[in-house]
């Protein structure tokens, strides 16, 4: 894997990314030992726009490897190139670095700045398009609670149209025996066919009651649905709280169930269900931040 | 101390401040001791409002034990909730970091975010409340060059009704044997009422004479006087001047005494003090830096 | 040079320039063996103005020794003031850090700066001035390209008037043997008289065409020509296409010439010459981070 880049998420073989989950779980059982695997590399980490949350995740990811960090995080970051071309600065930041990730609002941006990067290059966001790692953070989570990436049931709750996030997953899931999916959405915001025909021939139904479906998951992937999706205000009311999870929902669920989000959450996890055990998401974001760490130890080609 | 949060000047007891101080101190004889002591340990600094200063000084404290910075520092940085809770934010990054140090506008806002905190949390301001780290900042100033905290007059002017910085510390000092304080002020800007019942039996004295009163003091820490406090314009015109110290002012004071100043100055202490080797606020803060090492070490349950 | 300011290029001797070339290359050959060398050690970047590429540059210098680094990089920067003085922000700064590197919109601001820091100051550019390490890149660039820097024909090419980088670089290369000048630019941008009664008996010839010169060249320094430049529009669109450096111009060139150029570069080279081996311009810029590297060094008096 040294040397590539993660531009999307099937740019990496099923067996690339089970060695990066593996190695995920290895940092998290003893993060201390990695301390200083990275010591004398240096992370570009280049945010054409705002998204501190994805920023900080690689940013301590880099850091607990004992790397080290430069780069910029605000839109007047365009300052960086005073007209010249993304391709112009990604040649010149990268014969200053040894990797570099990198979030722009312009969708395609990603590929461009790969195609001239000297060194491994991470897709932290690009437009629409979803980030590679927040699949790999998903994976590692679900691989850590369940102990296995098989044999699941998992329910994707909320606006699975729009969600790129449940798309990403229910691809990379896809790829793994004996899984079933619940799509539990209202109609308007049902999961796309180009998502479901991605899906070869793994199981699948789609319901619009979160209460009748919950019993049966192990996993429940909660999205949230946007105000903005709807052209009906009413139908928005009336729609919001019939997908909010609240401990009241949680008393049907298997008692091993794991709720997953990618945050941030606004009102659709309603935060009584924080002390439940069963909660994950933001142990979530703590994986996000060992599945970086394992990512660029493969990508810069470093074992322990 | 370890594991504990600081959120205001009262959370620690005497000896755990009197115990910071002292390790502030060993720092201070020999900095290159400690370059190493926070290595793989990360800090966040969360700035939801500009501060550089007291920025800069909590990451050159972490950078010089050998310890790492995540963070953010400027308004734009109010896209890393995207309407998620303060408490969700804390949440997360504290799944990331092993320290917290956040400046917020709202007061009140680093309680919220420290009870839920899962590793130690700093308060670097919130709202009008001031930090405590600059009360650990003047404590340790005062050990280092007067080598006592004990036995002081210790004069404080200009602004002692809003000045929160004077406020803190001499409820701070309050605590220590044989202190008397000389408040030097305008009528208009004396020290409020609740802080002097805060002083328990402590000598205090009342003065609008900076003149009259420089001889007796050990320490002199001055503040600023802000032209907005006054209605009457003609009434600031006339006060500013008197409470300027300059070399002329300084003839009178003792020759061991030192001059404190919270910074930044801008004209309330004349710049041909500087050179007067009784000038400490430069040097307070150095204090300042040392402190916060000292403060992160204990707080990180870390020793040499 | 230890604890020296670096303020404007000539603040150096030709010795004390030879030896920060000579452990720059040393720094190329071996860059790990540095990875270490400023352990504990903390630089300041004040950037008063954005400046992302220097900035990085610098960053990645220090990142790339094992230090350190506090800073800001954006003009809300300002706020590190709230009123107070330029010296006192450096007095300040200078108690936190070993070293401060800093980038100021006002002409002077360096000097000034530099007048009351108590650890070495790096000018990273102040207003129009040019900043000094800009040269020494250029510098460790040729010497590292030709072996040597002396017994050379530079051509500079394009806008000679505003362009500081080429004033700043023609006068350092005038100090070694047996230069020659050719200065390439339309009749409006020529090299400004009290550039030339800088170069000493340095030969020179001014033309006004690239074509015709190009094939004599050990060195072509391409430079921008910007619109804003001219009153005339006409004029500037006759002109522009004539100093742009494409692949077809090339052919006429010498086989070990090097093309450089200080970057941003928007037009004034196609990108056809990139894949060129004898295009210098992206390494030109890891050179500048190396030769950063080699100053830190120097100026903090570290050596491996």
């Amino acid at each position: 894997m040294k040397n590539k880049h993660l531009v999307k998420p099937d740019d990496f073989t099923v067996e690339e990314i089970d060695s990066i989950i593996e190695l995920g779980m290895q940092i998290k059982q003893n993060p201390r030992e990695y301390i200083k695997v990275c010591e004398g590399y240096l992370m570009a980490t280049l945010f054409y726009e705002p998204s501190t949350r994805t920023r900080l995740s690689f940013e301590s990811a880099m850091s607990r490897l004992g790397g080290k960090i430069i780069g910029f995080s605000d839109p007047n970051a365009s300052s960086v190139s005073k007209g010249e071309s993304l391709e112009d600065t990604i040649t010149t930041v990268s014969k200053y670095v040894d990797i570099i990730a990198m979030r722009h609002p312009q969708s395609g941006a990603a590929q461009q700045a790969a195609s001239v990067s000297s060194v491994p290059f991470i897709n932290a966001g690009d437009g629409g398009n979803q980030h590679p790692t927040q699949t790999l953070t998903d994976l590692l989570t679900i691989k850590s609670c369940m102990k296995r990436l098989d044999n699941l049931t998992i329910g994707m709750c909320g606006d699975l149209k729009y969600g790129r996030t449940v798309h990403s997953l229910a691809k990379a899931m896809s790829r793994y025996k004996n899984i079933k999916f619940v799509f539990i959405s209202p109609e308007e915001l049902k999961m796309p066919e180009y998502v479901l025909n991605d899906l070869g021939d793994t199981q699948f139904i789609e319901t619009n009651s979160l209460d009748d479906s919950i019993a049966e998951l192990d996993i429940l992937y909660m999205t949230r649905i946007q105000r903005e999706r709807f052209e009906d205000r009413d139908e928005y009311e009336r729609l919001k709280d019939v997908y909010i999870l609240d401990s009241k929902k949680m008393e049907n669920a298997k008692s091993d169930m794991i709720v997953m989000h990618p945050l941030p959450r606004v009102n659709e996890i309603s935060t009584d269900v924080d002390i439940d055990s069963r909660a994950m998401y933001f142990e979530q974001a703590q994986y996000g931040m060992y599945v970086r760490m394992a990512l660029i130890m493969k990508l810069l080609g470093i074992s322990k």
